[in-house]
């Protein structure tokens, strides 16, 4: 019995590191298993999101394409943010 | 006779004013009267690119909507930079 057949997806939320920090947590979501991983990020985070993704892709990953890309604005307390969500699945 | 037919394609590159900026660009274009308007945008620009649609898409326009989002990364002389572009379109 595969105990680890349940996690299949996983989010990598993007903050202010490096693009590659999260590349490579996108990366380590797929080698345990994830069939597929969203990353998400709002606000000035969503350039290093499409970094992260494209790094991800391009250096790291085979057999993994962009499924869907979503951008959204999220209500906050005082404001509206924009946000993205890249949704990356095996092929 | 229409000389405005073919004029339904429009481009909007961002660079690093404001949102609000390439926003109205993005509505002007539409009022001028394309049926699709590309916002593209490289690097950290991108992140404005998602905040200009949002804003023109929510504030400003009407039976326009998210068509298609594209990321993608360009070969630049001495680096690869991120890309992203928009495609916004009357329903």
């Amino acid at each position: 019995m595969d105990c680890h057949s349940m996690e299949s997806e996983a989010v990598i939320y993007i903050g202010n590191k490096a693009p590659i920090k999260y590349a490579t947590a996108v990366v380590t979501e797929f080698e345990k298993g994830a069939n597929e991983v969203t990353i998400k990020a709002r606000g000035r985070a969503i350039s290093t999101a499409v970094d992260a993704c494209q790094i991800s892709i391009n250096k790291f990953l085979e057999g993994v394409e962009i499924k869907d890309i979503k951008i959204f604005t999220e209500e906050m307390e005082d404001r509206n943010v924009s946000a993205i969500e890249i949704l990356l699945a095996r092929t």
